[in-house]
C-alpha cells in the first residue's frame, strides 16, 4: 500500500488511531481457532460514523478494501483481511457509545463498537434487560452481533439478534450513510434493508449503531441439570416444559455424556452434579418476572412431572447464584475443553427440531463409518434445532491425518442436514470457512441473488471481500 | 396487447384459466375503497410453480408487466394493475394446496392462494394454530399476507407475517424459481433473502409457497371489554397485564369512544356491554395453553389489580364463546363502520408504545386546527404502537372538500409520526397510495438501495411496476 494513501487514512482518524506497528496490529490478526492468517499493512480505530464514512469515501476512491472487525470472536474467519495484505482493518471498538436508552420505550441506540457484556450490565443497572447470551460475550460487540447475526443460548426465548433490533445505521462501500434507526417494532414502508444488512458479515456495509430491544429484567431464575437417556427423551422433555414454563423457558441446551465429561475435566471436577451417568444431559433455565420462587417452582413441577412420566432419569436443581453460574459454565466451557482433546472436527447446524433425535442417530453412524472411534462431541440449542455437532479425533489417533477428514466429514453430515431441510451454518455464518460449503448447499439462484446484491451495493467490491461470496 | 401474445400466455395455463371477458375479470379489478380503477386484457389464473415459472418467463422475453394478485384486498392499491391496461393480471387462487403439515415439527408447506381462514381451520382441525388474524382473513391469501407482511391482531404475541415465515419459494421475474423451502428458525448461510421477499408487495418475485410455523393450540381463551380515562392509562393497563400474563396476552386493542360508539351503531345494539361510557376502550385477549379456567383466572386478576389502581375505570368479561366473538366483532366492524360515516382520511402509523399518548395528544390537536369539528376515530393494536388514526368528517360537511384536504393531513400527522422515529406505514404497505409518501419521508440513501435492489432482481421493470416505487 503507498504511503501516500496510508497517510491519506491517518488524515481521518488521527496520527494515533493509524496502526502500522506490526506488533500492535498483531493481535487483531490473532484468530482464536489458527485457521486464518491475514495480513495488513494498517489498522484503522474510528471513533465516529463521520470518520467511518470518510474512511469508505477514500476506500471507494481508491479501491481500497476494507475489512470491519469487532471483538475478533468470529468462528468463520468473516473478521479477519486476507492474505494478500491489501486491505485496511477497521476496528470498530472506539465505536463504544450507548448514545440513548429509553427506559419507558424499552429501546437502546447502541453504537457497534460496544461489548456485549458492557450493555448487558449497563441495561441491568436500569432494571432491564438485554437476552443476547454467548460465550464470548466478554469481548463481542454489538456491530459484531449485528453483522453475524448472532445466537447463542437465549435463542429459543428472545430470539436471534435480527429479532433484537429495531433499526440500523449503516456506512455503505461508498461513505453514504444510511440512517435506519426507527424506534418501532412493526414498518411496512418499503424493502425490508435492515435484515439484509444483519447477517452479511460486513460484505455490505459497516453497520455503525443500532436500536436494540429491551425486556423486563427476570427477577428470578431457577436451573438445573437434567439427566436423560436419549435425545428422544430430550424432546419429550422440551415438549413438556414448554407447555409447563409459557414465556418463562429461557434456556434448553442439549449436552451428549462425553460433551459433560470433557467440560467437567476441564472444571477440574472430580464428581459430576449428578449421582449417576446418563447418555444425554439438559441444562433447563425457567426466568420469572415475577420472583425466584415462581421460577423454582415451575421449574419443580417441570422435573416432578417429567420424573413421573419416566421422561428423564435424573435433575438437579442449582442450589444458589453461584452453583447456577457453574452449571452454565460447563455449557459454556464445551468448546475450550475440546481443545485439549486433540483435532476437531466442526459442524454449526440446524435442523427441525422434531428431527434431531433421527439426525444425532444418522450423524453419528456417518461419523463412525467414515473414522472408526472418533468421539462425537454434540452439544447445543435444542430449543432452537441447532447442534453444535464436532467430531474429536480417536484417542492416540494422528491429529493432522484426522484433520484432513474435515471436508469428507463436513461434505457427509450437511448433506444429511439438506436432508432434513435444515442448514450447514445455523449460527456462524459463512466467512472464510465455508465459502464452499455455500457454494455446494446452496441454491443457484439463490447464489445469484445474492451475488447480484453484493454488486449493487458495493460495485467495487471493497467491503470486506471475499467473506461469503 | 397483441393476440398473439395473448395466445402464448393462454397456452401455458389452458383456455379455462386464461380470462379475457371484462365481465368476468371486473371483480379482481373491483377495489374495495374504490380508489383505484385498474384495467387488464387478460387475468390469468395458473395452478402451479412451474405454470408461473413458464409465465414469468414469457412476460420477461416481451416485457409485459405482471401483476400478482391475492385475495384483493389489500388497502394500498398494490394488488390492482394501473389504467395503462398494459399488464397482466395473474391471481394465485389455484395455488390453494397446503403441500403438506408436518405436526410434530410444528411447520406447514402452504401455497400462496390459500386463503387464510381456510388454514386457520385445517390447522385448527389438527389441534393446532396459526396465529396470524386480520380482518379480511375469510378472503385474504397466505401470498398476499407474505407479501404485505400483514400484522393484525396477533402481532402482539406471534409476530407479523415475517416472524411466522421460515422459508419461501419464489417464482423471479426472469422465471427461475428460487427453492428457499426451509424448516429451521435459525440460518446464517449468506444473505437473507427471504425477507427481501417479504414485504416487497410482489415488486420483486411472485411469491408461490412458504414454510409456516405452527403454535400449540391455545386451551382456552377470556375477553374482557375494559374502559379507561385515557391513552396513558391504557399504556398502564398494557404494562399491568404483560407483567401478569406472561406469554398469555394474545390481544391488546385501543380504541377511542366514538370508534366504538360507531361499531355498536354498526351493529345495531342499542347498549352498550359496560354500563357507562368511557373515553377510551381496550379489548383484552387472554389465552391459556392449559385451560379456559387458567385464562380466566388471570384475566380476573389482571382487571382486579387494574381496577384496585385505577388504572381502569370498568371492565365486562365476556361469558361466552358468542359474547368473545361478538367484543371482536365490534372491534374488526370499526372500519366498515367508518364508511357510513362519510369521506374519512386514513393512516396507518406506529410510534414507540410508549409515546402513543403524546402522540395521540399531539395528532389530536393538529386535525382539530385543519378541520375543525372533524372527528377522530382512533384505534387499533396499542400493543405494538400501531394505531389506525383515522378522521371521519365533520358532521354534514361536504365529502369532497373534507377529501381533499387527505394529502395536508397525511403530512402533517406522518411528519409528528417521524418526529417519534415511527412509520407512515406501519401494517398495509406502500402499493401505490402511499408511493408519495414514501419519497416524502424515507431517506433518498434508503430509496436509492431500494432502486437498486428492484433493478437487480428485475431488471426489466415487469414486476408488479409502479408499485412502492
Amino acid at each position: 500500500m503507498e504511503q501516500e494513501l496510508i497517510e491519506k487514512f491517518t488524515k481521518i482518524v488521527g496520527d494515533a488511531y493509524a496502526i502500522t506497528d506490526q506488533a500492535l496490529i498483531a493481535p487483531y490478526l490473532l484468530e482464536q481457532r489458527g485457521l486464518f492468517h491475514g495480513k495488513t499493512p494498517l489498522l484503522l480505530r474510528p471513533s465516529s460514523t463521520a470518520e467511518i464514512s470518510s474512511i469508505m469515501r477514500l476506500a471507494s476512491q481508491t479501491c481500497t478494501p476494507i475489512v470491519p472487525q469487532g471483538g475478533n470472536t468470529g468462528l468463520v474467519g468473516g473478521q479477519q483481511p486476507d492474505e494478500s495484505g491489501n486491505s485496511v482493518l477497521l476496528s470498530m471498538e472506539r465505536l463504544n457509545k450507548i448514545r440513548c436508552m429509553n427506559l419507558e420505550g424499552n429501546i437502546a441506540v447502541v453504537e457497534a463498537g460496544v461489548i456485549l457484556q458492557d450493555l448487558q450490565k449497563k441495561v441491568d443497572e436500569s432494571d432491564r434487560f438485554f437476552p443476547l447470551s454467548l460465550a464470548s460475550e466478554g469481548s463481542c460487540q454489538i456491530g459484531g452481533n449485528l453483522s453475524s447475526n448472532a445466537g447463542g443460548t437465549a435463542v429459543l426465548a428472545y430470539g436471534n439478534m435480527r429479532e433484537l433490533c429495531l433499526g440500523l445505521e449503516v456506512v455503505l462501500p461508498d461513505g453514504r450513510i444510511l440512517d435506519d434507526l426507527r424506534f418501532v417494532k412493526k414498518d411496512n414502508s418499503g424493502y425490508d434493508l435492515k435484515n439484509l444488512f444483519i447477517g452479511a458479515e460486513g460484505t455490505l456495509g459497516v453497520i455503525t449503531a443500532a436500536v436494540l430491544k429491551l425486556f423486563p429484567r427476570p427477577k428470578g431464575k431457577a436451573v438445573a441439570l437434567v439427566g436423560l437417556c436419549s435425545p428422544a427423551k430430550a424432546l419429550g422433555f422440551l415438549s413438556l416444559a414448554q407447555s409447563h414454563g409459557v414465556g418463562m423457558l429461557t434456556g434448553f441446551e442439549l449436552m451428549g455424556k462425553f460433551s459433560l465429561q470433557m467440560a467437567l475435566d476441564y472444571k477440574m471436577c472430580e464428581k459430576s452434579p449428578l449421582e449417576h451417568e446418563h447418555e444425554w444431559y439438559v441444562l433447563i433455565n425457567i426466568s420469572s418476572l415475577q420472583s425466584e420462587d415462581e421460577a423454582l417452582s415451575v421449574l419443580s413441577i417441570i422435573l416432578e412431572e417429567a420424573l413421573k412420566d419416566t421422561v428423564i432419569e435424573d435433575a438437579v436443581i442449582a442450589q444458589s447464584l453461584k452453583q447456577q453460574d457453574f452449571f452454565w459454565q460447563l455449557r459454556e466451557s464445551i468448546s475450550s475443553a475440546q481443545k485439549l482433546a486433540g483435532g476437531s472436527i466442526k459442524h454449526d447446524i440446524a435442523v427441525p427440531t422434531a428431527s434431531i433425535p433421527d439426525f444425532i442417530a444418522e450423524a453419528t453412524l456417518i461419523v463412525e463409518d467414515i473414522i472408526p472411534g472418533a468421539r462425537v462431541v454434540c452439544f447445543g440449542h435444542m430449543g432452537d434445532g441447532n447442534l453444535h455437532y464436532n467430531i474429536t479425533q480417536p484417542i492416540g489417533a494422528d491429529s493432522a491425518a484426522f484433520l484432513r477428514l474435515w471436508a469428507q466429514i463436513n461434505h457427509s453430515i450437511h448433506s444429511l442436514v439438506m436432508h432434513y431441510k435444515g442448514t450447514f451454518s445455523a449460527e456462524h455464518g459463512i466467512g472464510q470457512l465455508k465459502r464452499e460449503e455455500l457454494r455446494t448447499f446452496k441454491s443457484p439462484v439463490a447464489l445469484d441473488i445474492m451475488q447480484g446484491i453484493k454488486k449493487t451495493l458495493d460495485p467495487l467490491g471493497i467491503m470486506n471481500p471475499r467473506k461469503i461470496l
